[in-house]
């Protein structure tokens, strides 16, 4: 016996439930309560909890002893609502079994309708309703939907010949209308239905080897278990993963007496949302049917008709809407559509049915919304006076952020399309263009102002100028850390790698794509955030710069309590990022310059210095790119005048770049007037076993201390310049890869020594900050004393994630999926902090750096500072400040004005100041 | 102005300061006073502080405004005593300004003695002592001295052509020598000297430009300077480097009344221990000379008599002892030998003079001594009843416990040879044996019982035999972490590796080094402990197992407070561990049997389970693998028959496995029916650009279940079959590389699957612990999760340390040494574990795991097992044990009781007991 209350009632304009209480009843059982409670007109009916849900499972899939019990006693308050009785012979009552979890996982879970028909209740119905069709109707649906969702998919007994018993009803269903040359379901009449029942009765007993149920009781029961295990079904499972939805949570079952919308002409079901949910715009939007059941609308077996006027379009205007066929009941239900939005102050989604005229609300829930309605609605309800400046800010999800800023495929362009092959989604948003086989080709397009999309095998730093000009990448090889989806998401420019089915054939120039052949100038479209490649061209719509946008980013600012910079190595990414409302660069690359260009250039001189067997080599080579360093740091410092610049020392992998091929290695010994053979040695001599641990970051100007003196003298001549041209510089330089305070000192040093000698040279001061950032477990541990010289900390939580979980990022792809598909993991920590283990030392080099120095200045650099879920925990962490690609800029604002509020509403202040 | 007190004076049986003041007064002083205090003959003089030589530095080497003051103060009562005046004309005082830190640094720092001789005092001296050479010849060692640290060294004043000026000095007293035909110094007669001391003044004054002081106070200032100064001289700093000395503790100066035993035939000087330095005997041991100074004895330009009969060898029989020349002295020198031993209850080394028939001892300390000196003299002592039991495990250092186990090269005989070659120490012990150019000629060698070493490039898995019939290994290439250095410590192995100079020619089977050329069968030694090849037989002293060392290591075992276990993989390593004193295996590595064996044995099997193209052929392999390893763990389980064997589940680096050359992989690929396109595909698929953050460790499990099934089953078969056999089979499995419990639940839902399995099939209850490795950073911050599951932890401190400092071993061992270099870091921390950072992780795991399971049995298994002050550590942390290699395993145990023994001194109880 137990004492937990799994079964809550409602119907009657009442109910024991109300909308707060989700967890429990999940969403639809607590919208159901409260539009009872709202004096809706809802069919009665009752919710199991979630809890119950969890005994089941805890229970090895068995129902708590008394629950059946407590259903039949909460029935009887259904029956006396309804004025029918379940399992009566003369006036049954027909009821529903749905499933409704916390959240919305719309057709993840299993249904089952017109549940108590049986060899008992059916003579009853019939009298009662006057209507043999509908009624065996009613019973070839449960027959049909019962054998699939209860025995075959919940008791596990499936057909001998591997077939699903659905699809062979279904085809039995479609053999006898063929033969009985019927178009629809409708043109059945009710004595065939009633054999076809029957035929079904039989067939369900040869193919599963039992018995369809004639017993209303057991029907029941049948239905309540199948939906609680629905909850573990494949789809289920999956839906949360993405979705991030945890397993533990369960799912309500809501059983509901039946209305039905296939009595006749006079009945109909329908689907709406409150506001339009792709626009925002505040039009009552829906679909509906006559003399049809729920399913019927969702199963696209039959083009639903428009509900009103402003639902019209090109392949519904011929339809018939509920305000011109039924202006009464489509006036209630315009009616009912103010007092949700009155109640909920939010748009809804609603699905209600007519019995013969009678309207019954049958589901409310807050309706999903394209980022752009979320933004519209949000603004107009704040305008309405239905919600506040934060609601706003909370009703755009990070993720709908994104969509905000990138021109996309249309959506139902790209339902009416076939995807021909899938990558990675690599680069947000689509492009659509004519393919280009490599840099040259790209550049060419693009002078001509032709859009196109760059396709290579995979992507090197010689084809970054055709990555610039080209519309869209997409590369047959790699992964998300490829080079070409590096620099991709860093330009916030839409790209696809790693599709495998893409053959490209350099000498016919020809893109191959599931055996279809494309030629050079063909037109491809891309779905950078889905990685769908499409061989036609696709509509695309831009969303990118309006006021309303405008609006709703001011009102974020307002909230936004902890800063955001920019990783940006170049002048054009820094006023892209400034743009989107970033405070600076907090993190540039001089790397950058390395890539893209040939001949006698920065990437020529830093080959000559990684290539250099001797001190004066190598010196010779540093003399040579310190003015490079100097002007491409001037340059962005300019335009950011009075915002600061983040430099970190360089840390390139000196392996990627040296002459990869043999052809540029023998010229580059050609010119270094060496052999072949002494230039491969030193390449060799450059390979490491491990390079992420390696000679990187502080170690090369410990190593070399000239690598950093060129470069503090490039960085203080640089900002002594602006000076004196009355710029505003405000430099920071980081050293990267610091294990310990010593060699902060070290580099401090040799910074000092040149920073006197440039002073002395422009006859001014100059003031900078210097920092480190904290990239390797033991700066964390040693944060302590690291911030007694370091004046700011920056996270660079890529590196962290890596030593911290052992996780080489270029090698531990597939293990990570096999981490997060058997829960070992709850996320890709490269994706989302690891809260519990990196977060950990995240934390304890914060609170160790500011325990020495309260006024440390202390951000994140890693690609998490565009990750909204770790842009809260970096808040909350009391980050100063987290930087992130330009395109990502507005995307951790909202999520740290949404960290803020949060905080806000458990603590009393949103910002980070620690009141 | 200063307060602090920066001189004591000592001499006249009485003394400001005593024995244990050496922190203040450094050694030497420290011990000066204790001798008056016992009342023995020591010339009066002053100790100043190493405090004063902190202000020195401190105050960019300027003295304390007070100090002379001071010095001059004291000097009245050294006057008092030795009655005689320092710059007096009538009976002038000489000095001498001798170094004395902390601790000894012999020969690290400068002396000058008979300071206070000029143009002033010079006649007064030749009057009272009547004798003009002894005064000249005085003067002539001061100007030499005084011109070389104190002008050049100290002041830095240079001679114009780059040659020190002692060398320009000793130059022309040799011209002079052979220009007069002279053999020896003391050939040299008064006039003669003078001769020279002006020619000496007058080269200084050219060569350096300024003028030899002529005046006693300035030398005297000079003196203490230069002693000062020689703090930081070039030879102190390295030598404090690789004692582990801190820069910090500065040098005392010590001015005292010179005696000479340069004054006729009368007198004399003498170096002594008051036992047998090398062997431990209590035995007078020492060594003298007539009419000398003490600089006389240590430069070696006379070959010095020995003290007594016990000291007379070979070289020195024909010379006439103390005993027999002045047994009156001889006699009193060893009643104060007597003293000495009673008041410090050691072994001392002590310095005396005699001038003109009277002693007096100049310095004492306690004597540097071997390994097996250490040992014996501990042992005698305990038994003289001077010394107890813990005393005597402190007097042994762990290093010193080394020396006790492997046979070494005589050092005697070393420095009579010359070093060809150096490479690293990557093996213990010394070797002599002729060379080896492979497996095939080293294990023929060894068949007819003839001495020999290997001598390859480097080596390879398939090098193992040789490496094992070997009396040593030396590489060309390869670091401290080569396969060659792995295997010959685990096995303590005399080895060195990369050692550039050793070139090979297969074709020719030869070895040329430094342009010589040795040919297979030509001898080579090695010294394993310093890296040292040269090219004669070098002889060789076996210190091994007597029963002094039985005596020793039982008293060890009395306080040794925390269990040792070893790392060993095969029944042979596992009975030398156990032989020494192992508790059990604390590391167990399956891999050892893919190593050395080729054919159609595990590695061919591994092999094939490693190219396997899909799921059935990997686990036949795996099917024909587990007998193998059944095999291999059962043998050594009933070798350790009742003790733990810890077995590590699989982790082999999974592409050092695969056939390397295109030959073997053409010939695996005929084997296996396959095209060696399609074999090269699967190598290179296993390919990982980071492999120490790879595919490794739990992940190899996780992702490939059935790799871990089949290991459990082996496992628990052995164990099994042993019960059944009447062993007591103590099986504890771990599992590496782990990072979350959930990995731990995963990988035991697999053992407990196959333990009922087993368990049914032989009708037996099987009893292991499962535990975990804790090697990777956030293992230690999950710590307290992964205890729930882990009955123990075994902290492997390599990869911890690889990944929180962000060093890969084979990459970094030149950063790590300029990083050591330059004082970034304390030590290589995969040596000595880096407490600062690493320490904190392990503190943290240990804390965690025991605040959940205050039972957990925690343990390292990494290399820092065997350091002695990592064990330390490690003791401290409360650590259940260290597991370390075979021949690791005393000097473990003796650092654990040492650990022990400390932390009863502080706290009262020696075990980890937390009392």
């Amino acid at each position: 016996m137990s004492n937990v209350k799994y079964v809550y009632t409602f119907g009657g304009k009442t109910a024991e439930g109300k909308a707060d209480m989700k967890n429990l009843l999940g969403g639809k059982g607590a919208n159901l309560a409260e539009m009872c409670l709202l004096g809706l007109p809802v069919p009665a009916g009752l919710t199991i909890t979630t809890e119950c849900c969890t005994a089941y499972y805890a229970n090895n899939c068995q129902l708590p002893d008394t629950l059946m019990a407590d259903v039949w006693k909460a029935m009887e308050n259904v029956e006396k609502i309804m004025g029918r009785k379940y399992d009566d012979p003369e006036n049954p009552l027909l009821v529903s079994c749905r499933s409704g979890a916390r959240t919305s996982m719309p057709g993840m879970m299993d249904t089952v309708l017109n549940i108590g028909l049986s060899s008992k209740t059916i003579p009853g119905l019939i009298k009662k309703t006057g209507n043999e069709r509908f009624v065996y109707d009613s019973y070839r649906r449960l027959i049909m939907m019962y054998a699939d969702v209860v025995m075959e998919k919940a008791e596990g007994i499936a057909p001998v010949d591997g077939k699903g018993i659905r699809k062979i009803l279904d085809d039995m269903l479609d053999e006898y209308k063929e033969k009985k040359g019927y178009k629809s379901d409708t043109d059945i009449k009710a004595n065939e239905l009633l054999e076809l029942a029957n035929a079904f009765k039989a067939t369900i007993k040869e193919k599963l080897g039992v018995e369809f149920p004639d017993d209303a009781k057991a029907q029941m029961e049948g239905g309540i278990k199948a939906v609680f295990k629905s909850w573990n079904g494949q789809k289920a499972i999956s839906y949360r993963r993405i979705e991030g939805i945890p397993d533990d949570w369960g799912t309500a079952v809501n059983v509901q007496a039946m209305v039905f919308g296939n009595m006749g002409e006079g009945s109909a079901t329908g689907v709406a949302f409150t506001r339009n949910p792709a626009t925002g715009e505040n039009q009552f939007y829906g679909e509906w049917l006559i003399n049809a059941q729920g399913e019927d609308v969702v199963a696209g077996i039959r083009t639903p008709n428009p509900l009103n006027d402003e639902t019209k379009n090109e392949q519904n205007k011929h339809l018939h809407s509920m305000q011109e066929l039924m202006p009464e009941t489509y006036k209630e239900l315009c009616d009912i559509r103010a007092i949700l939005e009155d109640s909920y102050r939010d748009m809804l989604d609603i699905e209600f049915t007519i019995q013969e005229g009678q309207l019954f609300m049958l589901q409310c829930r807050v309706g999903k919304r394209t980022g752009i309605a979320a933004m519209n609605m949000a603004l107009d309800m704040l305008h309405e006076g239905r919600i506040d400046d934060k609601e706003v800010v909370m009703r755009v999800s990070p993720a709908q952020m994104d969509e905000l800023l990138h021109p996309i495929l249309e959506a139902a362009e790209e339902k009416k399309h076939t995807v021909i092959a899938k990558g990675l989604p690599a680069g947000p948003g689509g492009a659509v263009g004519v393919i280009a086989l490599d840099s040259e080709a790209s550049k060419a397009y693009t002078a001509k102002k032709i859009k196109n999309v760059l396709v290579r095998e995979e992507t090197n730093p010689e084809d970054v100028e055709g990555m610039r000009s080209a519309d869209g990448i997409l590369t047959a090889r790699g992964g998300m850390t490829s080079h070409a989806a590096l620099v991709a998401r860093g330009w916030g420019k839409c790209c696809i790698v790693g599709c495998d089915a893409v053959k490209i054939d350099m000498n016919a120039r020809t893109v191959t794509i599931d055996g279809k052949v494309f030629k050079e100038g063909d037109v491809l479209s891309l779905n950078g955030a889905k990685g769908y490649v499409y061989g036609e061209a696709l509509k695309m719509i831009d969303s990118s710069e309006n006021p309303r946008f405008q609006e709703f980013i001011s009102i974020v600012a307002k909230y936004q309590g902890m800063g955001v910079r920019t990783n940006a190595d170049t002048p054009e990414d820094a006023q892209n990022a400034i743009n989107f409302g970033a405070e600076g660069i907090g993190l540039f690359r001089i790397e950058h310059m390395f890539y893209g260009k040939n001949g006698a250039t920065p990437l020529d001189i830093l080959r000559n210095m990684i290539l250099s067997s001797n001190d004066n080599e190598r010196h010779a080579a540093l003399k040579e790119l310190e003015p490079h360093i100097k002007e491409a740091a001037k340059e962005t410092l300019k335009v950011l005048d009075g915002k600061p610049l983040t430099f970190r020392l360089m840390d390139p992998p000196l392996h990627e770049f040296v002459p990869q091929t043999e052809e540029k290695q023998r010229a580059k010994a050609a010119e270094r007037g060496i052999t072949f053979e002494e230039i491969k040695k030193r390449i060799d001599a450059l390979h490491e076993v491990n390079p992420m641990m390696g000679l990187r970051g502080a170690r090369l100007g410990i190593v070399y201390p000239e690598i950093s003196e060129i470069q503090f003298r490039a960085l203080f001549t640089a900002t002594a310049e602006l000076m004196k041209e009355g710029f505003d510089p405000h430099l920071e330089i980081m050293v990267p890869l610091t294990i310990d305070v010593k060699e902060l000192k070290h580099q401090k040093a040799i910074a000092d020594k040149v920073q006197a000698e440039v002073e002395a040279q422009f006859g001014l001061k100059i003031n900078y900050l210097y920092g480190t950032m904290i990239e390797i477990p033991r700066a964390t541990l040693m944060a302590d004393e690291i911030a007694e010289v370091a004046q700011f900390f920056s996270f660079g939580t890529n590196d962290l994630t890596q030593m911290t979980l052992g996780f080489s990022r270029d090698d531990v792809n597939e293990i990570i999926h096999s981490y997060v598909d058997q829960k070992i993991l709850a996320a890709d920590p490269f994706k989302t902090l690891d809260q519990a283990g990196v977060g950990q030392l995240v934390q304890a080099g914060v609170q160790r750096g500011r325990f020495v120095n309260p006024k440390l200045k202390v951000g994140v650099c890693g690609e998490h500072g565009g990750d909204p879920a770790s842009v809260e925990f970096f808040y909350k962490t009391g980050m100063t400040y987290v930087s992130c690609s330009p395109f990502r800029v507005p995307v951790a604002r909202l999520a740290a004005a949404q960290s803020a509020i949060k905080a806000q509403k458990q603590e009393g202040c949103c910002c980070n100041c620690n009141k």
